[in-house]
């Protein structure tokens, strides 16, 4: 190795510790089934651990890197795990850390087509391609007027889709003169109450403001009721307002519920108004890639956006977010600045998307490179068999759920999440929840649901089998049993 | 190697491509000084060599990776190349990809506290040393009323600076009731015009608009006025509407113009209203961890947010932006959404930190963990090293300029950045860039500054040595003297 005279690491000790840290990854995927899901520790407990002030000298890479065991490690809460049963999952899989890998190791950033053509373009292709593997409406294509882009987050999308809407319906004079919710003529936009909270904060970024956010309500199933949007939507007309934004969502965050996509689909057309309808699918998504569920789609083909992400059950690295538009001048048309040091031939003649125009940041990863490696790895048939074992899982635990008295289905199960809670009551179901989670066996997390406190358990680990559900299942009910008898 | 009898690529296969993909990497860092810069290919070249469909069964691995130089390396523009001058660098060094590589590894999603607590505090911590690290004034420090968080580009931090100052300035009616910018009480947003393109884009997006955004005329070295600044602000207090936020460039896109802060912040303050000052110091603000350099601190502690980003000159991964705030309560006031489902004990008892109310998206990446291997592996003196030698060959580009008959510079260079045009005019200044990027052999980009066509020379590459800025002045010299002959 030569010597740090420049305080470079050199090419050949990157080898080295590359090496290492690949090691280190398999052997973490190797182990971190029999470690605690949860981490364990305080606030205040990681930092302690930490000097105060920053080296004024480099240190050895060995060294940085054995901390990593030492201070990060008891700090990890173990997403990875078999036994993390909580929120959302956020799997990955190998492939796709050989595409961030690689990512990272090239470091382009493809803000313009120019500055990394093969960048923007394997976006664009990838994006197609899944839109193919979803069964998606050729709207979304980038052969027709709309076309997909890779976004951090289901959030930033919302966020993108609303400055969309809001610039449509006011014909760009948000942009040019700003929002003016004043009393009469405010937009007004409408989604379930049991939508993503991304809704309403994307709202407030955006100037909608809250009083301009209807939170419609459910049904038994916790699905928007088409007929309470319907009279939201009337009386908001009636009052003068402008309907402008509708968020249908397939798979709700607290119980996977679906919103009744078709009939919202039809309310907004026949309303003959300019609403933008915009279909949050975050985690559900992923699950039509097998033929059998491909009923969450139906309606696609009336709606204005959509997204997924391939972070959440589709084995690639957070972030990762598919947004789709059916219209993307309406999207660059909102988002899209113009500056001397940013204009390329390419794009002026038309030849060349520039995705710099279809979001906030200006700058981009080359995220569409890890998905491109998942997609090729596993193919259509193995992201399938991977989704199809998930719910034929949370199927299983569905049912032990239902055959045991102590405990109550809150609603029937959606895909691979399960809503359940003790029949003595919330306070019973909070206790078990902490119990078994402090345990560091597994990991569940839980909402409200009928005002009930509920445990939501959710199948979607890379390497979650049936012995990691049954052992969950064992857990709860032998820590209700011990409660029962206290 | 156990058979894919689940589709999953097998720990053992991942620890044989893990090699092959870091010494892909290590190899890539020793050939791209010899490799064409600018990618050559026209638009639709890299789709064209992919298939049409996705793959409806798995791909070996070596067919993947082997595509990655026949289909990808084509289309990439090295950004890593040191002989890339062209827009800011997006440099990137060793110790950060093997962060960037634990972080995927990990895949943690550190959205609050608890979901990996280490993620959390290391990133506070990190934050706390960059503010020491830059001498940044108190006020940033998570032990005093503010804080730092990482954002994914100073385009998402400015969004969020205007979204806390929206909320301060109508204490919270903004959220609540939608942005309101009918004809009298307009909130008002100053910049230069200079600024960057993501002030105006932020301005849209959190609905104050175009009209009201005031882009500031500048002096001779690009740099806002003052005087203007403070007639501009007047005239709108005279109207009746409300200046409320102010964003200073330390460091402008076209040539890395300084603001006069102190007397920007001094203005502010004067004039008595609710002014929200932001910095955005992206590119210029990675400097101060020289001491020489520190005058670009001055005025700090009036502002209420700064932000700047480690993915530009300071060696770590796009994407790393580090956004700092004096009153952390205004920014999470502004962002906080709650949501049964997110809450956490240590959340609601004040001991810990959810940074999701910290910024646009609800989801976040372990980003800490590379600027961590960054400070630790090269110390304040390596970093400082860098960014002296890097400002030393811009100070022998600029001089070249300076001495040579054929060339003009636009103005005074500053730091690492030389702005400069042939005297003949425009139209030889861009004949000259198109032809030296054609070549391959160096990428610089251009702007335009007082009306003139300009070729904006940065010097940042993680491997940018004397001679790689020799060979570039010789290239655009000769260049030039064709063209002359013509």
């Amino acid at each position: 190795m030569s010597p740090r005279n420049d305080y470079h690491m050199t090419a050949a000790e990157f080898r080295k510790f590359g090496r290492e840290v690949v090691d280190w990854i398999a052997d973490y995927y190797e182990w971190v089934e029999s470690g605690s899901v949860l981490s364990q520790v305080e606030p205040g407990d990681i930092r302690a651990m930490l000097p105060n002030d920053p080296p004024a000298v480099g240190e050895d890479f060995e060294d940085i890197f054995s901390d990593i065991d030492r201070i990060v490690m008891p700090g990890i809460t173990h997403w990875q795990s078999p036994n993390f049963f909580a929120y959302f999952p956020s799997n990955t899989s190998f492939p796709s850390i050989l595409g961030e890998m690689m990512a990272a190791g090239l470091g382009v950033q493809g803000m313009v087509w120019k500055t990394s053509p093969a960048a923007t373009e394997l976006e664009t292709h990838v994006l197609d391609w899944m839109a193919k593997l979803l069964g998606l409406p050729g709207r979304f294509l980038s052969s027709s007027a709309g076309g997909g882009v890779i976004q951090d987050t289901a959030s930033s999308a919302v966020v993108c889709a609303m400055l969309a809407a809001r610039e449509r319906v006011t014909n760009g004079q948000s942009n040019r003169h700003g929002v003016d919710q004043s009393a009469t003529g405010a937009l007004v936009a409408y989604t379930s109450n049991q939508s993503h909270s991304s809704v309403e904060k994307a709202a407030r970024i955006v100037g909608i403001g809250d009083m301009n956010i209807r939170l419609i309500d459910v049904d038994d199933g916790f699905a928007m009721r088409v007929e309470s949007l319907e009279n939201a939507i009337k009386q908001d007309l009636a009052a003068g307002r402008i309907p402008f934004f509708v968020c249908a969502t397939m798979g709700t965050t607290s119980s996977l519920a679906m919103d009744p996509l078709v009939e919202i689909g039809n309310l907004c057309g026949n309303l003959g108004g300019d609403i933008w309808l915009h279909v949050d699918a975050a985690m559900a998504g992923a699950a039509t890639v097998c033929e059998e569920f491909r009923s969450i789609n139906e309606g696609l083909e009336k709606v204005d956006s959509y997204c997924f992400n391939p972070h959440k059950w589709l084995f690639t690295n957070f972030d990762c977010n598919c947004f789709y538009v059916a219209d993307r001048q309406a999207l660059t048309g909102a988002l899209g600045i113009q500056r001397e040091y940013l204009r390329t031939a390419e794009y002026e003649s038309g030849a060349a998307i520039d995705y710099r125009d279809w979001q906030i940041p200006l700058g981009r990863r080359f995220r569409s490179l890890k998905l491109w490696f998942v997609l090729r790895h596993y193919g259509a048939e193995g992201l399938a068999h991977h989704i199809r074992e998930h719910v034929e899982l949370a199927k299983q635990f569905e049912q032990w759920v239902d055959d045991h008295s102590d405990f109550d289905l809150i609603v029937p199960r959606s895909l691979n999440t399960v809503c359940f809670c003790h029949r003595l009551g919330d306070s019973i179901t909070e206790r078990i929840l902490e119990s078994v989670n402090s345990t560091g066996r597994m990991y569940v997390s839980h909402t409200k649901l009928a005002d009930r406190y509920t445990i939501r358990m959710v199948v979607g680990g890379r390497d979650t089998k049936l012995r990691h559900v049954e052992q969950a299942w064992s857990l709860i009910t032998q820590t209700a049993e011990e409660m029962d008898s206290e």
